[in-house]
C-alpha cells in the first residue's frame, strides 16, 4: 500500500464533530469542505471550513444522509477523502463502498470491517470466535432439562427468562436458583403461548449492576492494532450517554488489562483498521465483562481518551486512511490523569426533551484542565432538526476526586443563556454521594430522576 | 507545623492571574476575595470572586500596591490568607512579613527565602555557595596581569570588557583572545576615565547565543523539594517573554538533568518552600548554563509546566501554604507532550507599545490541546493603567512540530476585535524557519523586528 497525502477532505457531518475534524485537517495542512443543510447556513462548521456546499433541506434524510448530493459535493470540490464523523453515514457500509467506487477515500475502517461488526447478532458470533466473552442467550427450543441446566450452570445465576414475543417487561422473570428454574420455564411458556401466540423463551444472564465499559481501538492498514484504554460510560439516560469518564473507577488493573486485551484481540480478528470502539457490559458483582457491540467509527466521547493519552485520535484516523503506518506502539501509550466528559444538551433538564432556540449569551469555561468542543456562539440559534448536543466539556485532574471538584468549578463558569440545557443535571450528579463513591450502574439516572 | 485549612483567600492581584487563583480556590473549596482599583470595577476577576473590595484609584501604587488598604481588606472580609499572584507585591518581603504579623498567611515562600533570593547580586553569591554555576564578572581593580589572565582563562573566551560607569553599549568591547585582552583593558580604562570620570572595568563571559532556560521548583514547608522540568523562554522582546515552551528543544537529556538538579540544589540550600523558578542563561555554543536569578513566586508561564506534568501548581502552592506535605515525590512527576504558551498582549504589533481599548468581539479558541487563561470578554474595555497582557493561550501536542501546526490553527481561530494585539507576531514566529528549527537566541526578536 502506498501512502497518499490528502489535499482536501469533505466532512459529511455537522455540529461539533464537523469542527473537530476541520481542526485536525487544518493541523495536518489539509483543505476542508463543509456540507450543510439549508437550516445550517449559519452554523460554525460552515464558517470554519475552507469551502462549503449546501446538500439539501433541513431534514437529515434530504441533506446529511443524501448520499448522491454528498458524493456530488465531493466531486465538485475535488475532495479526495470524506470523514463521516459519528451518526449519519458513519457506519453505513454502502456509503463507504460508494465512496471507494467514486475514488474518494472513506476515512474509517474498510467496508468489510463495517459489515462484520455492523450486525449486532453477527458481531457477537464473531466475538465468540475471537474468544471474547459474550452474553449469549440460551434458546429454550426443546424440553431437554439436562441440557438447559448445563447451559444455565455455565451462565451462572441470576438469570432472566424472556419470552421471544414479549417486551417492555412482560413475559419476563428473574430466577435465582435451579429450584425456581424449571417450574418458571413451564409456566412462562404457557403464559407466552396464551398471551402472544408464541411460547418461545430465552434465558439470559441477569446483571444486577451493569456498567458500560468500552475500549478505544486504533489500528492502521498494516495490521498494527493498539488500545488506548477504557472509558466508563455508565451514566446514561434512555440509553443515551450523558457523562463519560476514564479510567473506570470500578475496574481492577487485572480486569482492565483483560478487557483491553479482549478488544485488541477482536479488532485483530476482523482485520480492523482505523479508530473504533469495543463496548462491553461489566458485571459489578461478579467482575466479569461481556462484549456488546463494536462501533466502527469515532465516538462522541473520544476526547476522554485523548485527555488520558495525549493522542489526537482524529488526526491518527486521517493518517491511517492515508495509508501511513501507526506512529504508536502499545508501549508508547501512557495514561495520565482522570478525565470526564460532560455532554451539554439543549434540552429540558426535567423531561430530557430537546429544547432548541436562540442563544442570547454563551460563555465558555477556561483555565487549567478544561477542553471545550462545541459549535455554538452568542447569537446562534440551535435548529430543532438535529441531535440536541451543543457542547462537550472535557475536564481533567490528577485524580477522580480532584476531577469532580474541578468539574464543578468548570460547570459553574459555563453560561448558556436563552435556551434550557442539562448543565444543572450534571451539577446534581457531581454532588451526589453515590456518584462520588462510584456506586452506580446504568440504571443510575432512571432511578435518580424518578 | 500543623496544617490549617484556609476558609477564605484574598487575591492581591488583577487580570488573568487573579482568575487563575480564584479557580484553584474554588476547586479547593476556599472562598475568595477580589481586590480592585476603581478602574477595574468591571473586571472579570471581580465578577468571579465571592466578594470584592475596592482598594483605591487606578494607579497601581494607590491600589494594587497599597499595602495598608489590602491588609484592611483582608481584615474586613476575614480572609485568612493572601495570594499575591505575580508582579505587584509578589516578591515584596516587607509585605510578606506584614501579612504574617497581621496573622494572615502569605501564600508564597517564607520571608527569609524572598530576602535571600531577592537581591540579584546576593543571590548569585548564594548560588555559588550551593555549587550552582554563575556568571561572575571579574572586577579589574589593579594591574595584576597574571591574576586577570588566570581568571579569564577560567572564564573562557569570548569575553566582554565593560566599563562600570558606561551603558547602552558605550565603553564595551568583545575580546576573542589573550593577545587582544591586555591592550584593550588599558585603552578602555583610559577611555572610561576620560568619558565618565571612572576607569573601573569588568570582564564578563560573552555568550554569543544565549537561551533563557528556567526550572520550575515546588517545595513544601517540610523540606521536600522537587523540580517540574525546564521551560525555554528565549523568545523575548525588550526582556519581556513573548512565547515560552517546554521541553527546551536545545537541551540534551544530560544537560537537562544537570540544570534541573542545580535548581533543586539551590532551592534546598536556601530552605525554599512554595513554588519558585530558577532562571539560567544557557550557552548554545558551549552547552554550559549559568544561574541568573530566582523568582520567588508563581510565574506567568507556569501553565507550560502544568501542561507537561499535569500538576496544578497554584493548588499545590495553596496546599503547601496550609502546611500540607507535598503530594508528589520527584519520581511521581512524569513529562508528556510539547507545550507552548503565547502571551497575547493588547499592543501595537509593530512598535510593541500598549494598545488598550474596547473589545468589540472576543472568540476563544477551542478543541484538542488548547488552554486559555484570560480575563477579557466581548464588550470589555482594557484599561490603560496596567500590564498589556490580556490572555495566555497554551497549546500542546505530542511533539514540537505538531505543537507548532496546532498552535497556528489555534491562533487562527482566536478573534480579538476592536484593539490591536500581537497575535500576528506569534503567527510570524511560528512560520519562521529559524523558529521551527530552534535556531534562535534571546536576540531573536530584536533581529527579526528590525
Amino acid at each position: 500500500m502506498t501512502t497518499k497525502k490528502f489535499k482536501k477532505v469533505l466532512i459529511a457531518n455537522r455540529g461539533e464533530i464537523a469542527i473537530r475534524v476541520i481542526r485536525s485537517c487544518k493541523e495536518l495542512g489539509i483543505e476542508t469542505v463543509a456540507i450543510h443543510s439549508t437550516a445550517d447556513e449559519d452554523s460554525l462548521h460552515v464558517k470554519m471550513a475552507d469551502e462549503s456546499v449546501c446538500v439539501g433541506p433541513a431534514k437529515s434524510k434530504d441533506s446529511y444522509l443524501n448520499v448522491p448530493q454528498i458524493l456530488s459535493a465531493a466531486e465538485i470540490t475535488g475532495a479526495d477523502a470524506i470523514h463521516p464523523g459519528y451518526g449519519f453515514l458513519a457506519e453505513n457500509d454502502e456509503f463507504a463502498a460508494m465512496c471507494e467506487k467514486w475514488g474518494v477515500t472513506f476515512i474509517g475502517p474498510s467496508v468489510s470491517c463495517i459489515q462484520a461488526m455492523g450486525d449486532k447478532i453477527e458481531s457477537k458470533v464473531t466475538a465468540k470466535k475471537a474468544k471474547v466473552p459474550t452474553l449469549e442467550p440460551i434458546l429454550v427450543q426443546d424440553t431437554d432439562e439436562a441440557f438447559i441446566k448445563k447451559e444455565v450452570e455455565k451462565m451462572g445465576f441470576p438469570v432472566l427468562i424472556k419470552s421471544s414475543a414479549g417486551g417492555g417487561g412482560r413475559g419476563m422473570k428473574r430466577i435465582e436458583n435451579f429450584e425456581e428454574l424449571w417450574p418458571a420455564l413451564i409456566r412462562l411458556h404457557e403464559e407466552a403461548k396464551a398471551a402472544f401466540g408464541d411460547g418461545t423463551l430465552f434465558i439470559e444472564k441477569y446483571i444486577t449492576n451493569p456498567r458500560h465499559i468500552e475500549v478505544q481501538i486504533l489500528a492502521d492498514k498494516h495490521g498494527n492494532v493498539i488500545h488506548l484504554g477504557e472509558r466508563d460510560c455508565t451514566i446514561q439516560r434512555r440509553f443515551q450517554k450523558v457523562l463519560e469518564e476514564a479510567p473506570s473507577p470500578v475496574l481492577s488493573q487485572k480486569v482492565r488489562e483483560e478487557i483491553c486485551d479482549s478488544a485488541v484481540r477482536l479488532a485483530k480478528f476482523v482485520n480492523y483498521d482505523s479508530a473504533g470502539t469495543v463496548e462491553f457490559l461489566y458485571d459489578l458483582d461478579t467482575e466479569k465483562f461481556y462484549f456488546m457491540e463494536m462501533n466502527t467509527r469515532i465516538q462522541v466521547e473520544h476526547p476522554v481518551t485523548e485527555g488520558r493519552t495525549g493522542v489526537d485520535l482524529i488526526s491518527e484516523m486521517i493518517r491511517h486512511a492515508q495509508g501511513e503506518v501507526s506512529r504508536f506502539k502499545q508501549s508508547d501509550i501512557t495514561f495520565r490523569n482522570h478525565v470526564m466528559e460532560f455532554r451539554i444538551n439543549a434540552e429540558d433538564p426535567k423531561t430530557g426533551m430537546p429544547s432548541p432556540g436562540h442563544i442570547t449569551h454563551y460563555h465558555r469555561p477556561g483555565g487549567i484542565g478544561v477542553r471545550t468542543d462545541d459549535y455554538i456562539y452568542t447569537g446562534y440559534t440551535v435548529p430543532p432538526h438535529y441531535d440536541s448536543m451543543i457542547s462537550k466539556i472535557i475536564v481533567q485532574a490528577d485524580n477522580r476526586a480532584n476531577c469532580i471538584t474541578r468539574a464543578k468549578r468548570v460547570l459553574n463558569e459555563t453560561v448558556v443563556s436563552g435556551i434550557k440545557t442539562n448543565i444543572d443535571l450534571h451539577k446534581e450528579i457531581l454532588n451526589d454521594p453515590d456518584f462520588v463513591e462510584s456506586k452506580f450502574s446504568t440504571n443510575y439516572l432512571a432511578k435518580k430522576l424518578v
